[in-house]
């Protein structure tokens, strides 16, 4: 179907790039508390960029933390509403030296925009600026649907400000459907929707010792060791298999349908090719009798990001630490809950509390697992949208990832949502040399202007 | 006996202590790259004292690392020489929000001398000196016995350039005993000379798994987690009572004779004041059926100094990280040897090795453990002259920590070492708050006044 929208995109591809640079540029990484400020002036250069395309009532809404953007264009009468949520904030960029150009210069490389942030997720939250820029742009300032876009400046470290907004202001966001652009495509060319995503809780261990950091050769015999104690601990968390050791752990889990199952199966995968092209280690690990799709989407996982605390300089330091920590999530499935997890969990790592130090354990944030029902209108016309871009039949797919906005989403303001992304496997989310491949973002504004387009209908 | 170098001390403690803080201002850390230059300023300051005092042969070494400071008096024909052995390099201050006043701003409080350095080893190496300066400003610029200075800058990060200094030039050290201010006294008041050392291997265990970093939420359930993995291995390096489980660690271990054993009893030692008062963890931990001065002093243990890698930062960050790395040192005891133990210990960490990960594990510097006989001239003089400035009879003690030096001056040169130290149990070595009772700073002087005319005779 001929869209003039679609025509102007195309003509503005280089204008679109140009733009995503800029924002790229701004190192918005929403952990960092020396970031704070750019966290900000992200915010504001999206709202000026809604406000000059033509969206109304934008607003850089303040929070206890980083700030949200909000604009809408209500004048679709008869039309749904859908809520377009995008997030605007970073992962940290280190290690620094392993990326091969700087993370906040964005650089053209092999047809792809390397940048940090170039995925994940302003470049496909941009996609939802543009197409909405080429639909106003080519319509006399007006829009196939009503839209209200959402936009916050912490999903990566946990989202707890929108989680907020959403559960108090429902009727600031009263809409049909979400589209959410933070997702994949499982290969390259190939349609992709997400219909459904692992939770998480993120936690610390804390284990303490002596009272302060003590010199090893004159205590070491008497005074108790906190990370050796701690990865006594944590090596009871899971065993040699990689299964979860937590008691009644994996108690809730709902296996995917048969049919869920079957199409996985026949999804382009090569588990030897995955092995080398995005993993590189010597095998891969996970529970036996699950193959690597289900291990990653559908069964639940425990990880250790990494282990603060004592001496992490070069050369020797002989202390015993007085603490030490460790940082460790679970990736839930449906029908477990964060809360349940969390509790059994702590209770389990307490027990293992080795003597001579005390232990803590902190829920630092969580979100619910899901799946969404494909059966629905909005599904249905996202897969005729990507099926003329495309050329090609969409996948239904899940991630292993987690976008608690999701849950929320469907708890507070009973929206389904579409999860149409763009990205790629090999785009290293969170890793260094992040990227994005040009062409999807071009091709991934075009089908959300026939998505839109199509759910008018 | 009168000795007008005493009375010299006694009248010039106030400058003594001012020097010694101009020294402990400057931030000698020889283990950050950041700081060479300031060792090199601390090697500087020193050589200049000397030459101000009158020490001869003055020098400042260069080596591939920081460099050694040098001087003598050769000219008490027929007497005894002595190598008096110091280091002016400091440990790191981090924690640094620990400590109550700056590390490198000097601050008396209570009778003590905080700073980092203040007693480990700037301030004991400092006594020398200004002994020196007390014997030569009284006698018209002689001193009893013959000395040569040797001061090193890298002790806290294994000493390799003094070691291989002291092995290619025996000729340039020639002396008949070395002295060295570097241990504690075993209780406030109570003279102490350290007569046995533990020795110690400082290694590194890299795990790696995935080739770079990757999302738990993308790759959590397939892609090996090398924290989890270096968690196994040191959870199986020591059982639940602290006994290592290297095979074959023990076997070489000799224990205390009897005497020595009987002589330990009768220390003054609380171990429930000790845990309290010096460690204030839960309990003391170590191998069950030895004291806490057997296991501190002859028995060998396994200590973790921290796990680099992966995120450390505040928040959440889903990183399954591509490698992690743990800081693990052995103190050994006679007669292990740190080359048999650690290739005991590799293949060991190697065989512990979970499937999906490799492991690389590396000797970053090491030191022998030793004995000295009591039944030497050199510490019976030691004993005579403690007597008088302390009026207390000597305790022989060991010490839990690793003097390399000590090893290296009774291989390659021959000589018995005089361990003759005056730190407090307490004085937070390696630790924030580090201190130096400032009482002992001038006895300590006083002593080994003393010690060096008793030498003489």
């Amino acid at each position: 179907m001929p869209s003039p929208a679609v025509d102007y995109a195309r003509q503005h591809q280089s204008r679109f790039l140009d733009e995503l640079k800029d924002l790229l540029r701004i190192p918005s990484v929403s952990t960092l508390p020396e970031h704070k400020a750019d966290v900000r002036r992200a915010a504001e250069w999206l709202a000026a960029e809604l406000t000059r395309i033509g969206m109304q009532h934008v607003e850089v809404i303040d929070t206890p933390g980083h700030p949200l953007v909000y604009a809408d264009w209500l004048h679709a009468a008869g039309k749904p509403t859908c809520l377009a949520y995008g997030h605007y904030d970073v992962q940290p960029a280190d290690p620094l030296d392993e990326w091969k150009t700087p993370p906040f210069e964005p650089t053209e490389r092999d047809g792809n925009l390397y940048a940090r942030g170039a995925v994940d997720d302003k470049g496909q939250m941009y996609m939802h600026v543009k197409a909405l820029e080429s639909l106003l742009a080519t319509s006399g300032g007006k829009l196939p649907i009503n839209i209200r876009v959402l936009l916050e400046g912490e999903e990566e470290v946990g989202g707890e400000q929108i989680a907020a907004f959403v559960q108090r202001h429902p009727e600031r966001l009263q809409s049909d459907f979400a589209l959410i652009s933070d997702t994949e495509l499982f290969a390259a060319d190939l349609p992709t929707l997400c219909v459904g995503l692992r939770g998480m809780i993120y936690t610390e261990i804390e284990v303490r010792g002596a009272m302060t950091d003590l010199h090893s050769g004159m205590y070491g015999g008497a005074a108790p060791n906190p990370f050796v104690a701690l990865c006594q601990i944590i090596a009871q968390l899971k065993d040699a298999n990689g299964r979860v050791q937590v008691p009644g752990f994996y108690d809730r889990v709902e296996a995917p349908t048969p049919d869920e199952l079957a199409a996985w199966k026949s999804l382009p995968f090569d588990e030897e090719h995955y092995r080398k092209s995005e993993i590189g280690s010597p095998t891969l690990t996970g529970e036996p009798g699950y193959g690597v799709l289900e291990r990653t989407w559908a069964r639940p996982t425990l990880d250790v990001h990494g282990m603060p605390g004592g001496f992490t300089g070069a050369g020797a330091k002989t202390v015993i630490p007085a603490k030490a920590t460790a940082k460790v999530s679970m990736r839930l499935v449906p029908a477990m809950t964060a809360e349940d997890t969390f509790a059994k969990y702590k209770k389990f790592v307490e027990s293992l509390c080795p003597a001579g130090v005390t232990v803590e354990v902190r829920l630092i944030h969580q979100g619910e697992a899901m799946v969404i029902d494909t059966a629905n209108p909005y599904i249905e016309a996202a897969t005729r949208a990507l099926k003329e871009i495309w050329g090609k039949d969409t996948v239904f797919i899940r991630s292993g990832g987690s976008i608690p906005i999701v849950g929320d989403f469907k708890r507070y303001l009973k929206l389904p949502s579409v999860m149409m992304g763009f990205g790629l496997p090999d785009d290293n989310l969170h890793a260094p040399n992040e990227k994005f491949h040009i062409a999807n973002f071009h091709r991934g504004i075009e089908s959300i202007i026939r998505f839109w387009e199509e759910t008018a209908k």
